[in-house]
């Protein structure tokens, strides 16, 4: 399923894998379609290709009480989906919203966040085309993000070795923001705007998709997670220099104290992309083009699933337990 | 929404009523495209119409533990889906799965109904396209549906006076089967069977939509309510013959005594369409060619939202609460 990787640790990410590989072989997609199993879904018409997306947001599983106004959870859950098109490098389209409400949520919530909704769709070309509203003892939101492609869709499987890591923006923001509520601290607004407002990296993904990307992913899981299934998805390894992952201050200074929020975070909705070597000298001029920062990460390798961080001596860095871990089951 | 109206009772129909406006009047569909207030939203490609809705269902809200098994909470979600596209007289394409689940779910559970929705999507030429698992405290399974449109959708605006009320299957027998679980009785295999393996009335919206029906509404909220919904979309009213409605034994036992399951219980995910009088001669023919019985149950009128349910006397029958009211807040 397209973010069955959402739910991390445990077995499950192996379950999933089993039971995507058993729906597709089930139900082998058509030629030109993808299945369960990538960021987002991708069918034919003879109108081009649509890409198809579903991603939940869980009170005290994705964020609690009083973190996010009605307003911030209607984006943030927008965020969820837009990214997976952004790294299938589609357009958003159609939007559908479904809510899970307990009987104590207001009307004002329950609008406010539906127009939030209907308006950030407005704000990328979409529209918000229909939803649900149903009764539950916990909130909820669900939605499904239609999207439209211009170009071939920007698998998980199309990276080889020898390519550029690329990532959007700064990582480990987002899980900082969760690990402060978590202390009992207050995030600063510009820290908690990044886990309350996330910006869903759509221009980036068509911009570089169109520029000749081989692969991509959206990295909300925590990078090195997420680049665990591009290179199992791809059949290839990855070395990831630790000192070049883009970082805030406020992340730099707890990761240079032994953190790994910006490996290992999640959260951001960033996304990561695997590029042509060749594309190297033209990263500023598509950074422009994307209205984002790009930083090269590291690169791929031909040893299928070998995941290395490597800190600033070129050794291999142990990944410590980010801040977000003891917030539970991420997704 | 399109199943905006499964909240019932209270004001909050008023409510999203009232917000289905304001999405619309901010964001006016395009020609030829129904925005959200419908069984489901309606989009233009130039490959034809594509129709999507979404709905849930939620632990304690819309069944309780133990009443289904892995399997039939697959179904019945998708039914639920289903029976919306029926009603727009769309063919199901493409579904997504969003599963919500406790930690204590096994992974049998999980396994077994996605497996049981993926089958049901192939069984009706659909195919389980993606989806999401998230943790939460419960259960609860939102699907989203998209479906073809070979035709122009049948929407619930499109009635007139003198048309003829029709049903498809027969009524109560799903909230017969609540009752019964809600008062400590085991509902009879063929009773339970309509509450866990229900059919949508994908074949009978199809067929319909091409004979030339006017209208149509998912009636799962309840015959009265969601004839309701119809009648205020059309700027009509309806009598409804209350002996005229299509019962099982069970159901009419129950209703001889007072109780109105098949007027108002719901949860069957049979489908009303109004079709014109010149259609009456037709009617067995269409009911063969839709593999499920016809039912005339009653006409359309002149009179704006004035409904009116007959008893066998002509006289007006005062609807009793089903026996399903008392399972709280139904969607």
């Amino acid at each position: 399923m397209p973010d069955g990787d959402s739910i991390t640790g445990g077995g499950e990410h192996e379950f999933l894998k089993n039971l995507c590989a058993r729906l597709q072989s089930e139900n082998p997609p058509a030629s030109g379609e993808v299945g369960p199993g990538d960021d987002g879904a991708v069918f034919a018409t003879s109108a081009g290709s649509l890409v198809a997306t579903t991603d939940s947001l869980v009170e005290n599983v994705h964020f609690r009480e009083g973190w996010l106004s009605a307003e911030e959870l209607g984006l943030r859950a927008m965020a969820a989906n837009l990214s997976d098109l952004a790294a299938m490098g589609a357009t958003p389209s159609k939007i559908l919203l479904s809510l899970i409400l307990p009987e104590t949520t207001s009307e004002e919530t329950t609008e406010a966040l539906t127009m939030a909704v209907a308006q950030e769709a407005r704000r990328q070309g979409a529209t918000l085309a229909g939803g649900n509203l149903s009764r539950g003892s916990e909130l909820s939101i669900t939605i499904t993000a239609l999207g439209v492609l211009e170009q071939p869709p920007l698998l998980r499987s199309g990276a080889s070795r020898d390519e550029l890591l690329v990532v959007t923006g700064s990582l480990g923001d987002a899980a900082l923001a969760v690990h402060l509520w978590e202390s009992g601290e207050t995030p600063d607004p510009p820290l908690r705007e990044r886990f309350a407002r996330p910006k869903a990296r759509l221009r980036a993904g068509s911009v570089l998709a169109r520029a000749g990307a081989t692969a991509a992913i959206d990295i909300s899981d925590g990078l090195v997670a997420d680049l665990g299934h591009l290179c199992r998805a791809s059949g290839i390894g990855a070395i990831v220099e630790r000192e070049s992952l883009p970082r805030s201050q406020a992340v730099d200074r707890r990761d240079a104290m032994g953190s790994d929020f910006a490996a290992n975070g999640g959260e951001d909705y960033e996304v990561l992309f695997t590029l042509p070597q060749s594309l190297d000298k033209d990263l500023a001029k598509l950074a422009g083009q994307c209205g984002i920062s790009l930083s090269v990460i590291g690169k791929t390798t031909d040893q299928p699933e070998a995941i290395t961080l490597s800190d600033a001596q070129g050794n291999p860095h142990p990944l410590s337990r980010s801040g977000f871990d003891h917030f539970g089951s991420k997704s």
